[in-house]
């Protein structure tokens, strides 16, 4: 690989370890209470299963993200980083979409199962889970394009 | 590729068809009724925007996967299909996480939302969903792996 192909590939892994350390952060700190009926509900990550897989999948893809920035690009490990990129592209997608989903319901709720929207009493939560989601998106796309870079400029035959 | 590795590709080819056209229909058919204070609560999947992407997405990866069982495996398209394997793996690993984060819900509920589980009311429709989920896991898991094949198998420099 040319050093004007790494540069990008580099540059790429970095906003890539930023937007995971960002969903991770603005998610883990996500909190907000409103007063229903008397009683205080406090709307954090910890509620939900789905919202503390999305942390823990980001938090993983950080760590990973900032190990990969010290390997060299082209080494006798490519092979086995090219897997670990996939499964961590897997993970990123399957975070975000399980949020994504949870999110929605909580945005909108679902009038058939009897489950109210709650975006209404807790806004700075719901922004914060957008955000979170975001980031974590741009994280998988990201990912995304460093599997196609890898697939594309491999001499495969 | 010779004949004694391409007819395990194809098998696995044929089970992920197998699975995503099993998921489809399973999740498509899924339905169930319960009274409820005097109201009768249809469940079915048309009810949740989540199940819908679940069931386009089978539906899409189960054309995909029949299509593909009649090209050559070794063509001049081959890098146009691992991408194309890898956008189906990630969009059935999307479409199972976000099915997989309501159904969780909908088992369990979530008592600091207010979300109610509705298991209870519409076992029948769960089970449905738990087949559905487990279907497009399989195939999940065996694109994963056709994946994993064609990266080892193509020799790279």
């Amino acid at each position: 690989m040319t050093k004007a192909k790494k540069i990008p590939i580099f540059l790429l892994r970095v906003i890539a370890l930023g937007a995971t350390v960002s969903a991770t952060i603005v998610m883990a700190t996500s909190h907000d209470s409103a007063q229903v009926l008397n009683m205080t509900f406090q709307a954090k990550y910890t509620n939900s299963p789905t919202f503390k897989y999305f942390v823990v999948v980001n938090a993983i893809a950080s760590a990973y993200s900032l190990i990969v920035l010290f390997l060299p690009s082209k080494n006798f490990l490519w092979r086995f980083m090219l897997v670990l990129d996939l499964i961590m592209t897997l993970m990123l997608v399957s975070s975000i979409s399980a949020a994504l989903g949870v999110a929605q319901v909580g945005k909108k709720g679902n009038s058939h199962a009897g489950w109210l929207p709650i975006c209404g009493q807790v806004p700075k939560f719901c922004d914060r889970v957008t955000g979170a989601l975001i980031a974590g998106f741009v994280a998988a796309i990201i990912y995304f394009l460093l599997l196609l870079y890898s697939l594309y400029s491999s001499q495969c035959h």
